[in-house]
């Protein structure tokens, strides 16, 4: 099972990318960017198993079973999943059905888009004095839920990264401004890391205005907190205050 | 700058590992595993100017003039930092230093041991029923801030991470158990990816006993929460409950 990470093909590890070479049989996911098959031989077999193919949606249940099949039958096989397969990924659920099985499987972990678009868009989860640490999370959850760790995540002042979170960015917006943060320097960026990048910074409370502009769609990442304004476009477009925190380097 | 990732050389991105072998000089730190050089021509410059150096430990001054020294010399640098150098790295800061001079700077982020680790535990640090999110965050900062974060995110019932947080592990052993969660399952690694790899898995109540088993020092990872019941260690030992949350795949 191996990550592929955020899309540029050049992302994956030299581990993942040597597992992928050994390959008999890749089963990808809708997230995975295909060009990464040029470093392979094209005899490889490769499946397509997007729960968004056109023609057919895939279960998690047929695709841990094709998993199995075609280990079964000897050949060896890469799960290959966008990012990091343990984050939001649910691999795990496929290692544990796999090895019901007696299948051996090897985990390699992936650049997870939660941490690496904001390093490729020179925006750092942390830095002194302005966080010491970032929360992960996904609209995906119940509505209340997500509200509650919300609201936690602004009273700790860390870094904010919302995966999935793009169809409730409206509500996000009317939370952050119903708690008096709605200058709040929030990033948000569709296909991280590709040609077709496309990116939005702005406060808070402006950003849906932004987002708009620069027909920004799903699947999407929303990373909200001062770091932001260390973001190239914040410091050209927003920085109306000093730059913050310049470090004494003497 | 470019990420090497947690410590296996073979962990590195492809796009890092292109990226090294274009360098004429390359400045690393403390945490960057040199077997990575193998892969390099032995005429590539190699410096390290890790803080934790016997003779001289550089500060992030120093550091930041060699690089733009060399940089202004003519030389393709290459700055290596472990693990992602904008998650906890510090990468920003000497990222602006060098843009300062006018330097062009690319940067290309690594696997952060937050989440690539307890992907090689084959630990999800989000799972469907157990967590939907994590946090990261560090020990270094001021007490009372950091107890306060603690506290914030045992509400929320999103997996911890803590990274340098081992000359505190006893306070949040205390803290967990004060709010009555003991119980809770954690799992801390050393030298994680690494042939020297160490790791202790245990309820929070027991997690000293089993460091101090296992001998485990700095730095490792914390991963604190229900997640940590999916450890393999932790299945072998302490599960005298049923597998959690077991899927349906019908």
């Amino acid at each position: 099972m191996v990550g592929a990470g955020p899309g540029d093909p050049d992302l994956i590890t030299l581990k993942g990318l040597k597992v992928l070479k050994s390959a008999d049989i890749i089963l990808y996911d809708a997230l995975v960017n295909t060009d990464i098959f040029a470093y392979l031989s094209r005899f490889v077999e490769k499946i397509y198993v997007g729960k968004r193919a056109a023609k057919h949606r895939f279960s998690q249940g047929e695709i841990n079973q094709m998993l199995v099949a075609h280990a079964l039958s000897g050949a060896h096989v890469v799960r290959l999943k966008g990012g990091d397969p343990f984050v939001f990924g649910r691999g795990h659920e496929e290692l544990q059905y796999a090895r019901q099985f007696g299948i051996p499987v090897q985990v390699i972990p992936g650049l997870s888009s939660a941490t690496s678009l904001s390093t490729l868009q020179e925006t750092p989860l942390t830095h002194r004095g302005l966080s010491e640490g970032f929360w992960v999370l996904t609209a995906s959850k119940q509505e209340g839920a997500f509200s509650q760790d919300l609201d936690l995540a602004m009273q700790s002042g860390a870094t904010l990264v919302i995966l999935m979170g793009m169809r409730r960015l409206e509500k996000i917006v009317l939370r952050f401004e119903a708690a008096g943060r709605g200058d709040t320097p929030v990033m948000v960026v569709q296909n991280g890391s590709l040609p077709g990048e496309r990116k939005a910074v702005a406060p808070m409370s402006r950003i849906l205005a932004s987002v708009k502009e620069q027909r920004i769609g799903t699947p999407a990442i929303i990373v909200a907190g001062a770091v932001v304004r260390l973001h190239p476009e914040w410091i050209d477009q927003w920085a109306y205050d000093a730059f913050p925190n310049q470090p004494d380097y003497a």
